[in-house]
């Protein structure tokens, strides 16, 4: 189905993208590490709050409404992912 | 001063890159949030790969370098310990 | 309702807390600060590691057994939790 | 040598340590584990900072010590950015 955040999510990806992007630029410029180190952790952060936009809108509404149709295949999927993301 | 791990951190960027064009792709054909999470955590791990490979070249040459006398042991030690530390 | 795990995260809990106290004896002891970092460290994913454990139980139970009966509250307080937690 | 901060860590190392004793009480007692989970995370967020707190303290100290001659710039510039990078 549908989610309300899709064209949210993309924007942010877009913009992490073009992050990422600017920091191999840094690279290849041979710019300073400590610099390079503080955009790389801008950009997990900025991955983390992807995730983290990505989960609540799966949890509030494609596991709502599978749980609702008896689907408890949804949960299951959803505590792999989790344990996976939290490792 | 140019960095010996340059080229391995440039290729890894590059490919963390195509890791978040390929998850922006996979959210504006509205796949599975599981699958679209469990890849985000893929490319949030490379980018602590990234960032570990970064820190550890920089503490090694750029930061060794400005110790003027032969103790880098507490500067090795120093590094190992990050390496473990931010896994 | 009672929760399958409850020993074994008692148990875990109780490690993690022993462990930390002898990282509190060697800081008094003024160990060295790398090993301190690294012992840090290894609690910190022994939290991590009780944490899934924890929502592991929390999906396949709590929330699965109270979404069946109609209660969506849970999902939310579930949803509430992580953001939280991958702050 | 003698750390500077050595009893505010071994302080906050204490609370962390009553922190996890009263997680432990709430698992014991079938706690909410959104709360536990909340709580969990809490802790890990302290040790982050505790060690985050070693860390600079061990760079700006034990390995300026081993720095012989003036240039200690490169390593506050390697204690700040590891000082953001870990947030």
């Amino acid at each position: 189905m549908p989610h309300t955040h899709t064209k949210a999510v993309v924007h942010r990806l877009s913009r992490a993208i073009g992050h990422l992007q600017a920091i191999r630029d840094m690279v290849e410029d041979d710019r300073d590490c400590c610099e390079v180190l503080t955009q790389l952790a801008a950009v997990k952060s900025a991955i983390n709050g992807i995730s983290r936009e990505v989960l609540k809108d799966h949890i509030e509404h494609c596991v709502a409404d599978a749980v609702r149709e008896g689907d408890a295949k949804a949960l299951e999927d959803l505590s792999n992912a989790l344990d996976r993301f939290m490792k």
